[in-house]
C-alpha cells in the first residue's frame, strides 16, 4: 500500500533485459558518441514527428534546470505556477544553473495557468523598466503537481501569449506519457505543436531506473543544452546506460502501456475513494494521482494499516489538531487492484 | 514641483564643502586604508552607541546585495515584503550576489510584515527538507516602500521570531534617518537593539552624492562583506571620496536635520492633499514620502502643471480608462514650502 | 583493441546481478532514504576503518565539483596540477559549483605536485591582500591524469602544508581502487590518514555503470555536500540504484580485484611496448594508465589494424608533421592479454 | 613622494569646479536620463569618432568585469595576460560576474601578449571538445601592469587573431589616456580601429574622483551592458555626478593634458634613477609607471626617507635576504619635479 510516489517503484523488467543486455554489450564510446544515444535520437524524432534533438540525463531535477537556464538569462524570470516542483522540490537548482535567474509563481487552486492570469503576470511585470527581473519563460508543468492535466488546447492558448511576448516555453515533463495516455492526444499534439520549445520528459517515474530526456523542438537552443549539461556533471561517460533506458522504454508502446495502467490504477482508486463516507477527491484528476481530503481520524487508521502516502501541504503533519487532512495518492505501473482494494477496506473500518 | 524621488535631488552644501576641502587635502591610502574612513567608523559606533564595523559602498543595491549575500547561503531565502525594492527594483541583484538565493516576499496592503505572517511562513515553508529552499534571513525596509514606517518594538517583535528560527536580519534603510527622526527613537533603538544585524544605511536620499553604508553589527559577518564588496567592484580606489560624504552627513546632527526637513513638507504636502475632494492619502505616513488615490483628471491636470511624480503601479499609465490613480509622492532635503503650494494650487483648479 | 579509457568498458556480471536483483525488490523510499544506501556507509565506514559521511553521485564531474565547492568560497582558488581532470575536462564545472572560484594549476612533467610547488605557490599567492583571489583548498588527483601515483608519504607532506595555510584538502579518486591496489596500501591510509578531508571515490572507470561517491571525512562538511548535491540535480529519486551499484562493487574486495587486474594489463602492456624499437613509455606507471611516445608511422599502422585511444595532447592530430606523437593507453578490467598481444604485434609489424 | 600609485591622488580642480557646479544645479532624472549623461556619450562618439554608446561606472574593477561578463558565457575563458588586473587584483570579479568564466593567464616578462603566445594558446585549447572550457574572449591591457605599452598595430595583430577565431576583444584602459599621450595616435587608433569591441576607460587614475566609462564599439552588446551594470549594483541613481567628472576630464583635452603630465614625471623620473648605481629600469616605458631592480640597501634607505611606493611582487617584502628588490614607481596628475629630485636624493644618499 504505497502511494507515496511513483518514484518508490521499481524497474519496468523490459527496462531491466535491456539494461543486462547492454551490460555485455562491449566496449562502446563514452560521454554519448555511442549507437543507443544515436538511436535514441532517431526515435524520439519519430515518436514526436519532427525534427528534434535530444539529452538524456538522470534526474528530473537536471532536466529542468539545464533546460530553464538554456532558456531564461540570469537577470531573467521563469513564470510558471506557485505549486510547481521547481518552485517548491529543487532546492533552487534553477536559480543555480541559470546564474540567478527568479521563479515567479501564480497562484489557482487546481495547480493549472489560466491564459488571465498569464496576460495579468504580464502586464505588471514591466513597469520598472531596467531595475525589474524580466520575464523570460513560461514553465508549465503536465500534469501537474496536483494531478490534474492541460490540454493541447489549453497549453497552446498559454504558448501563444508566451510568445507573444518574446518568452520560450518549457513543459516540465515528469508524467508526460501520463498525460499523453489521459488525453488520448498524440505526444506532439501536447508538445511542440502545441508551442512547446524544449520539454524535460520522464521516464523514472513511469518504469525506468533513472532515465529523463531533454527533448529539444527549438534546435537553435541545443548547443548550449549540451554545454549546460556537462557543465553541470549529467554528460554521463557510460551515457548509453540511460539511452538503453530510455530506448527500452519507447519501445512496442511500453512507455504508453505503463502510463495507462497506473492512470487506470488511479482511477481506481478515486473511484473507491469517493464512496468512503468523510473522503472527497479535490480536483479533477488529469493522470495517475490524486488528491483528497478526509477525517484525521481515517488518516491515523490508514497510517496505522501501513498504507504510505504525503499529506500535502506537508506541514499538516505538525498541525494535529484539525479535523480533516489533505492527502496525496500516486499510482505507479507496479500499483495493483488487491493493494487499491487492501487500502479502501482499512479506510472503511474507521468511521 | 518634482515628487518623483528623494534621489533627484542635488547635494547638500554641508557635504558639497567636505568633499571639496577632502579633493585637495594631497594624496591618501587608497581602498578603505584613509583616515576619513577610520574617523568614519568611530563616529558611526558613537552614533549607533555600540562597537560595528562598516563599508561605504556607492549605490541602495549594492548595499543591499552584499549585506543579503553575506547572511544567505545560496540555498537560502530572503524572507521579504513583495513590495520591497530588492524584489522589484533592484534587477535580481540579491540572487546575482547570493549565487541564486531565493526572494520569498510576503504580502500586506500597507509593505509592512507581521508577525503573524512571519510566523506563517516559517511554518509552511520546511515541509519538503532537503528538496525545499531554506529560509535564511529576514529583511526589513524601514521606512517602507509605501512610506509607512515600523517602530523599534515592531522590529523587535519580527528579528526575534526570525533569530528564533536560525535567520539572520537585515535592515534595507535607504530612508532610516527619515524614519529615526519619524519615531523620534534612537539609531540604537531601530537598528541592533531591535535586533537588526546588518543595516544598510543610505545618504543618496537624505543630502549625498553617492553614499550608502553597510553597518555591520554582527562583527562576524564584517570579514565575508568586506570580501564580498571588492569582488563585486564596490570598493573604491579613492575610498575617502564616499567616506567624506558620510562623514559630513553625520556631522552636526545635518542627516537628521535633512531628514526632519523633508518628513515635514511630506506632513504639509499630506495636509494639504487631504483637504483636497477626491484626493485621499492611502496609507499612514512614516517618513518623507505618500501614496494618494486622485481622480486621473487631477492627475491628468498635475502633469499638464509641470508635477513630476510615479504612478504606482506603474502598469496605470498604460491602463487609461480607470477613473483614479495612484500616485507617489516624495519630498527631498531640497524641497520647498513654495513647490508644495504650487502643487496644491494646481491641483485645486481641477473640479 | 580498446585502450581509449577504462569508461568505454562495460559493466562487471557481480554489479550487474545486484542491480537485476535490486529492480524487483519492491518499492523503496526515495531519495536515499533507502536500506541499501543506510548499508552503503556503513561498509564504507568499515573499508575506512574511520566515521564517514557518503553521498552517492553518478558522475566524477558532479563528485568533483560538489566537493570542491563544499571547501572553497566563491572567491577563494583550488590549487591543483595544471594536468587534472578539473582544469581540462569538467567544462568549468567546479568553477560552475562553486560560484565562480578559480582553478590555480601548478606544473610538472608527471602530474604531481611537490611540497616545494604547493609552498613557493602559497607564499607568492598572498600579496595582494583584499585584492586577490584566496587559496582555500588543494586538489590531489591519485592516480594522476598521466597514471602516475602519489605515495600515502607523498599524500601527507602537501596535506600539511595545505592544512598549515588553512586550506582543505580533496582526492579525485576516479582511479583510487587502482591507486590503493598498486601502492598495496590501505584505503584509510591513502585518504583520510594522509590528510585527505573529502575523497571522491570513482567506481564507474572500474567496473560500475554509473557510480561514484563522495566520501565526507570531515563530516561538519556534510550537511553542505547533501544540500549542494540536491541542488545540483544529482540527488537520484531511485538512489538505490547507485547505492546497489557500490554496495556490490565493494563486497568480497570486488573492487579491488577489478583493479588489481587493469592495473596487471597495464604493467604487461607496459613491458611489451617497452620491447618495441620507436615505443618509450613516458612516465613511471602508477595504476592502470600510461602515456608513450612512439613513431608516427607506428601510430597510423595501430588505426589502421583497429587500435582505439587517445593521443594526448589532443592537439597533436592536427600537426601532422611531428615524426613522433605521444598517445595514451588505458586499462579497463576488461582487457585482455589476447587484446594486448594482438596490439604489440600490429605496433612490432611497422618497421 | 608618493608612487604608490596614480589611484592616491586627489582631484584634478577642473573636474572638481564641475562637480560643485552641478551640485546646485536643481533635480535631475535619476539613473542616467540626465543631460550631463546625454551629453557625455555624445562627447565620446566625437572623441572616439564614431557611433558608441557609453555606460559610466565608478570602479575599474565593476568596468571590466560588466564588459568582461558581456563577452564571456559561463563556460567560456578570457585569454589574458598572467599579469593582469583583472587575474590579480579584482578577487576572482570577472568570475563572479561572468558565473564563472576562467581567466586563462599568458606568460611573458614585459606583461605583453604577442601574436605567436595567443596563436598557440588558442590551438591548444581545443582538443577536449564539449569538455574543455572555451576561449571566448581576449582582453588587452593597454598601459600593461609593468608600465609598457602596445602601438596600435600590436593591437591590431592580436585582435585580428582573436576575431578569426571567434572571440571578442576588450581593452583595460585604466591607462589609456597615458597610453595614448605616449603614443600619440588617436583614440581610435588605440581602440575600435585597432579590433576593440569594448574599452574600459578609465578616468579614476588621471584626475577624477570615480570614474570610469564602458564605451561599447560593438554596439549589440549594448543592452546586456545595461543590464549587468544595473544588477551589479553599478547604476548611480546620480548618475549625472559620474558624468560630470567624465564631462570635465574630457573638456578642453584636460585627460590629455593630465596623462601627458604624469607620462612626463614618469620619464624624469626614470632618467634620474637610470643615472643611480644599483638601480636598473625594467622595462621600456610605455606610460606613466615603471618597474626597477635596486639594492635592498637604497630600497630601506628610501623607505626611511618617507618614500612611498610599491615592492611587485608584494612577496619580496617578506623575503627579506635577497640583496635586489623590485619595485613599482608611478607617477600622477599631482606628481612634481621637486617630489622626484628629493626621491632621487633619498637613494643617492645610499652607497
Amino acid at each position: 500500500m504505497n502511494f507515496a510516489s511513483d518514484n518508490t517503484a521499481g524497474v519496468a523488467p523490459e527496462i531491466m533485459q535491456a539494461l543486462l543486455k547492454d551490460a555485455v554489450a562491449g566496449s562502446q564510446s563514452a560521454y554519448g558518441a555511442d549507437d543507443v544515444t544515436a538511436r535514441l535520437e532517431a526515435r524520439l524524432s519519430e515518436v514526436f514527428e519532427t525534427n528534434l534533438r535530444v539529452f538524456p540525463v538522470a534526474t528530473g531535477t537536471a532536466a529542468n534546470s539545464i533546460a530553464l537556464a538554456t532558456i531564461t538569462p540570469p537577470w531573467g524570470s521563469v513564470l510558471c505556477h506557485e505549486f510547481s516542483h521547481i518552485m517548491n522540490d529543487e532546492c533552487g537548482a534553477p536559480e543555480f544553473f541559470s546564474g540567478g535567474a527568479r521563479l515567479h509563481g501564480m497562484q489557482s487552486e487546481d495547480a493549472k495557468i489560466t491564459p488571465d492570469m498569464l496576460l495579468h503576470t504580464l502586464e505588471r511585470a514591466g513597469g520598472h523598466g531596467i531595475h525589474a527581473v524580466k520575464p523570460a519563460s513560461l514553465s508549465l508543468t503536465n500534469a501537474t503537481e496536483l494531478g490534474t492535466s492541460y490540454t493541447p488546447t489549453e497549453v497552446k492558448a498559454l504558448t501563444d501569449i508566451a510568445h507573444a511576448h518574446g518568452l520560450k516555453c518549457h513543459m516540465d515533463g515528469t508524467r508526460f506519457a501520463n498525460v499523453v495516455a489521459h488525453q488520448g492526444c498524440s505526444p506532439a499534439d501536447m508538445s511542440w505543436r502545441a508551442g512547446i520549445d524544449i520539454l524535460c520528459l520522464g521516464a523514472t517515474k513511469n518504469g525506468a531506473y533513472a532515465a529523463e530526456v531533454i527533448v529539444v523542438f527549438d534546435t537553435d537552443l541545443a548547443n548550449e543544452v549540451e554545454i549546460r549539461r556537462k557543465r553541470g556533471g549529467h554528460l554521463f561517460s557510460k551515457m548509453r546506460f540511460i539511452s538503453t533506458q530510455l530506448e527500452a522504454w519507447l519501445k512496442d508502446d511500453l512507455w504508453m502501456n505503463l502510463a495507462k495502467h497506473s492512470n487506470q490504477m488511479a482511477s481506481y482508486l478515486a473511484d473507491g475513494l469517493n464512496k468512503i463516507d468523510d473522503v472527497k477527491i479535490l480536483h479533477s484528476i488529469g493522470a495517475n494521482m490524486m488528491f483528497a481530503r478526509m477525517k484525521r481520524s481515517k488518516h491515523n487508521a490508514a497510517q496505522l494499516g501501513g498504507a504510505y502516502y504525503y499529506l500535502e501541504p506537508a506541514w499538516q503533519k505538525e498541525d494535529g489538531n484539525s479535523e480533516y487532512v489533505e492527502c496525496r495518492f500516486v499510482c505507479s505501473f507496479e500499483t495493483t487492484k488487491d493493494e487499491i482494494d487492501h487500502f479502501l477496506e482499512v479506510l472503511k473500518i474507521d468511521k
